[in-house]
């Protein structure tokens, strides 16, 4: 078996049905140097014990998976939801700090699709940036970058009604990039007319908080949320968008969060060799180091 | 039961399972005025025979539904496609002088996705553009105007890789207004961001051939292609969309476009009423003449 890519990062939602410790395991088992976590295995062992693990794996943290789900309006769930993204980004700072060097303080936000009964999405939209604009402070009092993730269009209604990264980049200009950033997910932009400007734009900006990588194909699974696949085995032209990306000058952990129910009947060591054989055949000869080698 | 908005046209895709003569019945039965007529079942009683049954219903024909499906490199396949497509633009035009006047000679282009093996999304949209300059003149001679649809994102791969309004208006900027317009369908567009600043300009740019309403909700039906609802029964805000159309000035029919199992099930009577009703109370108040009256 050949060595995984040094940059790459196995997101914990690949490893669904594993637990943290055998999330952690299977990926520095399978030589990964890497890894996204998520908040609910997280806060299933506590986060210091979290963090302790994580420590102990000798991997770099890339992600915290993730927090906001802003788009009510003013009252208790709001707060609620204010709330749980403070303690969403102290837990970020917490596992960033525990990492290995290298790790990335950064907290991938979705923004919440639009509230029961509503159809406005433009007020949804104003209050995506009114929750960003009160947790910029914390955050960058903890040295955590938030990193807004534009979602496929076809979840705008219930799930993110942030749809294109020229729209996280428009919401994110009001803050300062090392405190709010966004998500390059291939999976939700590859589609997009304007992708690879709005790339262009997101590292001339500062903005690529992390770059995540996954596979489209159709038919969709008919669980939406669930139609991600390895890199390589669908239709995602992963030389220009990867290219794209290292353009910029991004040199960070590049993850692979994929939900697929085929995948994570898999065990996790299997799951995890097959995402490092699909990185590397699909993204890696376009990294970087690659090219200029 | 009130008599259906004089602006309302049911798009035989609506009425799925019934025949020419029963889509064309039904509709006129309902009082509704306009009908778009699809090309499978007008070929099956054949061109003459389905104008003289349009001429007779007395109702105006909207659109011709669907054409297109050029996204594939040069060879016998792309000529049988584009062979094809004026073999569409006659029909439309037969059709058009059909109709009872203020009927539209207006074909719906839907690009076609990826070909079968490709990930060159910015190849496929310059195979687009060439096509539609190949059409141009025979549709222009024809008067017929092409009418380029964006689907939504979740079809790019498989069936339509112009996914925005704003890309197809880049696309038609090439052609004069009166032979390559756009589509405007809610369903397809009503997430962009840029959808009003896009309707906007497809106005001034004498650009919107048809202006097409059907909801969206979640959760999406296992074929996503299915997902289609009636006006007022998901989250699309038609008071906007529809407002920003008719800004524009547009003043032609509006047709509604529904693929969904459960109302296909229905007889055609029953959808072409509850069509009639969800047009009334979710796209009827927006139009200009209830506005200004």
């Amino acid at each position: 078996m050949s060595t995984p890519d040094p940059r790459l990062s196995i997101n914990q939602g690949t490893v669904k049905h594993a637990s943290l410790a055998e999330a952690l395991r299977a990926t520095a088992d399978a030589g990964v140097q890497a890894i996204g976590l998520w908040r609910e295995p997280v806060q299933e062992v506590g986060l210091s014990t979290a963090a302790k693990m994580l420590a102990d794996s000798g991997l770099r943290f890339s992600t915290h998976c993730r927090s906001g789900f802003f788009t009510m309006p003013e009252g208790p769930e709001r707060r609620a939801s204010i709330d749980d993204n403070r303690l969403a980004i102290d837990e970020a700072a917490t596992l960033a700090a525990a990492g290995a060097p290298g790790s990335c303080p950064v907290l991938v936000l979705v923004a919440g699709g639009l509230p029961e009964g509503s159809r406005d999405l433009i007020g949804a939209r104003e209050r995506v940036r009114d929750a960003i604009g009160e947790l910029a402070p914390y955050a960058k009092a903890a040295g955590v970058q938030l990193a807004i993730e534009p979602l496929h269009p076809m979840y705008a209604s219930d799930r993110c009604i942030v749809s294109t990264l020229g729209q996280a980049l428009d919401i994110a200009a009001d803050f300062e990039p090392e405190v709010v950033g966004v998500t390059v997910d291939t999976f939700h932009i590859w589609w997009d007319p304007d992708v690879l400007a709005s790339i262009e734009r997101a590292g001339r900006e500062g903005r690529i908080a992390t770059y995540q990588v996954c596979d489209w194909k159709t038919p969709l699974a008919s669980d939406v949320l669930l139609s991600r696949h390895y890199p390589g085995d669908g239709v995602i032209d992963f030389a220009s968008l990867t290219r794209a990306v290292e353009t910029t000058g991004y040199d960070r952990d590049i993850e692979v969060e994929i939900f697929n129910a085929d995948i994570w009947a898999k065990d996790a060591d299997t799951i995890v060799r097959e995402t490092a054989a699909g990185f590397g055949a699909a993204v890696s000869p376009h990294l970087a180091a690659s090219v200029a080698g």
